[in-house]
């Protein structure tokens, strides 16, 4: 307890619409080189879009329940957008506990850490093309597999908030 | 973890400036009734103030670490202040897991839940006097005995981040 | 209708935290002089608050009903505060119909108008010690008389949203 | 007036831009089902667009003037954007009277008062592909007739405004 | 001095990123026409963004010193968007010093401010294709010749915070 | 030219409402130390308030005006008040040219600055008792002498703009 200030702690951010197995299996990489993950849920104020469904209660749920077995201590911090990228790593910093490094591969959220003297490192893509959001959301509006592309607990989340319904209602458009 | 979404949750609501033993003692006698508490940190937004003067993301330290022996399963989530009365049940909401009961004496937060149709309960004071944030406050700015009003990990906290010299240095006036 | 646009409008901006008599003999006086009144509801963001209790929308209601019976026409519009006083007459004048005229008693609104070159005309203030929105608040948390100092559809939204009930509670401390 | 908190209220929202004939003849429809709609006049912030040229104001004028013929008892209310879909339906709900039935195409507006458990309709469309906002626009942009597609109050308002001149304005490019 | 408030000054937007030959060309000619020019920085809130790589500070920095030999007298004012067309004016002119007379070729500006009755004119546009930060951009990014497009100093600016390698990290893509 | 990104350049912030003498004084000081003094205009979005009567262009004529011969190379920029303590270093330093030394008596700011590891130094406090805003604005109101303690061009601004009504005007209350 008392070296908890001291621990080493990786920062994480993504959107989670939803949380899938590619995020897990970075997030399972990261936990080996650190003793702490701060995950940061980006576009924390946005649900019910068609690329943005959850709301950040429900992502939250989805990271908490997925990450329970695996080992991998972490903090789910939802994060808002805030439209000014000169104090974004302040505002980060603000709403987070202390970290000293970021695993991140967007080229915005690299340059903006590295000008504020934060390491930062890029972790492998986990099979990219297969386990993303926007693939996942595509497959769950057209009626296609999905649930072998998250952790079990997150396949009970999306059901409980009716989730799949929720996405292809939002996916209509309003013409007949 | 497949009853993830199905647990019973409480609500419980404070500022935190900072976590000290009556939000423990309260907290753990809700997690007597409850599988998991929602523990929103009001006002998250503000920091370096005089009655706020810690951010967001020290607070989340202090409180993950000083539950962390007590079986208080929670999550600690910010909750900015939005000075929209009649929107801030859904925006709390949107931005936690889902809770079917609130612990709260405040009462604004118990007239906002109880309009929306969710159960309020009020906890006892726990010493109030003596365990108060603005107490703790006074005392760190007068150099009077603090530690024992708080848990071991928020006196770490709070020396870590040089809360001590923080709080008095911004309550002084800027007049000589 | 050809002649919408042309009528005389006045503008008149209040909390309207109730609408009483007060407001009513104003409108009346100012409707002698205009074709139709714009009546600004003040702080419109704002309700349960111990000085602000009341939502916009029931504010509406209230001018609506007490309105319908007395020949003023008039259009009842929320404008919420925005905290830069030099946009606040073009903030005004786009979320309202086109007024040539302003009523109040305001310091700092007839300053506005007036350098905005709009002109403004002061009405008589209506008893005002007794008809005020302070003394009316006063009396529905003490419990007395108050229901004399409103028209009857104020009272009839008021009993409608418990706002008795809403106004006493949010008036109490969290100290027991 | 006793029973003005008792009557059935619908509410129904649109861009409004400009009000037309279409919108007339769905709240015609609608009236016959309530006592009075509630017209929320959506994008109320934004004005002097392609896609939205009118003022919020500009709009209350069109549709009170259009409706003050046609028997359609209504309160026409500005609602601002807010970029949260999880609390917009509470956003609306303190800005408005009370309703208890919403008329909507628009399947984000469907899904979130259905979660909220309110009930929705969808009204018919009253021959789309003419009676549409985009459409007129196009044809006062282009010199085209327009004035056939909208109430003579609407004309009015817009003529007033000098809003043709407004929007072809806007309409061009800072190219030569 | 004592005739500081009677200076004839216009005002002239731009986001300026960068500024370049072509502002500076358009900048001594209106300043031909007046006391002092007022140059609006656009989208100040706006930088590390591929349309939008510098920040406020920067861009101020960058009109200060290639104006400086000059001979145009001028304030650079940040100016942030506010997504409000109405109420545009009046917060510009809340900002900055009086001015007269206005000089721009973009349709809403001019709109707006002849809306506002405050003159308007067009300066021509200087060599446009050639002088354009979209041009210039592209070039930077893309490692082509830039710096005979903007003055000396404002290469200076660009290399002393990085600007280049800035502008072509967050241009990438998070594919590899 | 070529130096101007290695000037040295202290930050100085205040509301200025008015400047004044005691404002000046400081300035020179700073001026003997560095090449360039950064001017913060605080509270910019404020203005017709009883505390913050002007707008912020015309407290940046003020200071343009007043420092014009006084030799103090510097830039007026407005700042407005963001309302979190944690972002604010990083807000300032975005919206200005880049700056090593802050000079600052106001403890907040001091705190700030220095947990960002910017060198921070108090200049002495010249004549506080007679050379204050608060002294200044007291004396307007009350119509007794004031023009000694601001430079004449902080005059002539003030009466330009009818700043002694301005602030008579919004100083009364509305009660008769």
């Amino acid at each position: 307890m008392v070296a908890a200030m001291h621990m080493k702690r990786a920062f994480y951010i993504g959107r989670f619409q939803p949380f899938h197995l590619g995020h897990q299996a970075v997030l399972e990489m990261i936990a080996k080189e650190v003793d702490e993950v701060v995950i940061g849920i980006g576009s924390a104020q946005k649900s019910h879009e068609v690329t943005d469904p959850f709301t950040a209660g429900e992502r939250v749920m989805m990271i908490r329940h997925a990450l329970g077995d695996t080992g991998v201590p972490h903090y789910a911090m939802p994060i808002e957008d805030i439209q000014q990228n000169t104090v974004w790593v302040s505002y980060v910093s603000s709403r987070t506990p202390p970290f000293e490094i970021v695993f991140s591969n967007n080229p915005l959220v690299i340059q903006l850490f590295r000008e504020a003297n934060i390491e930062v490192k890029q972790p492998p893509m986990y099979l990219r093309s297969q386990y993303s959001g926007t693939e996942i959301r595509k497959r769950i509006v057209h009626d296609m597999e999905w649930k072998h592309l998250v952790p079990p607990a997150v396949v009970d989340v999306i059901e409980e908030v009716n989730g799949v319904e929720r996405l292809r209602n939002i996916s209509k458009t309003d013409y007949a």
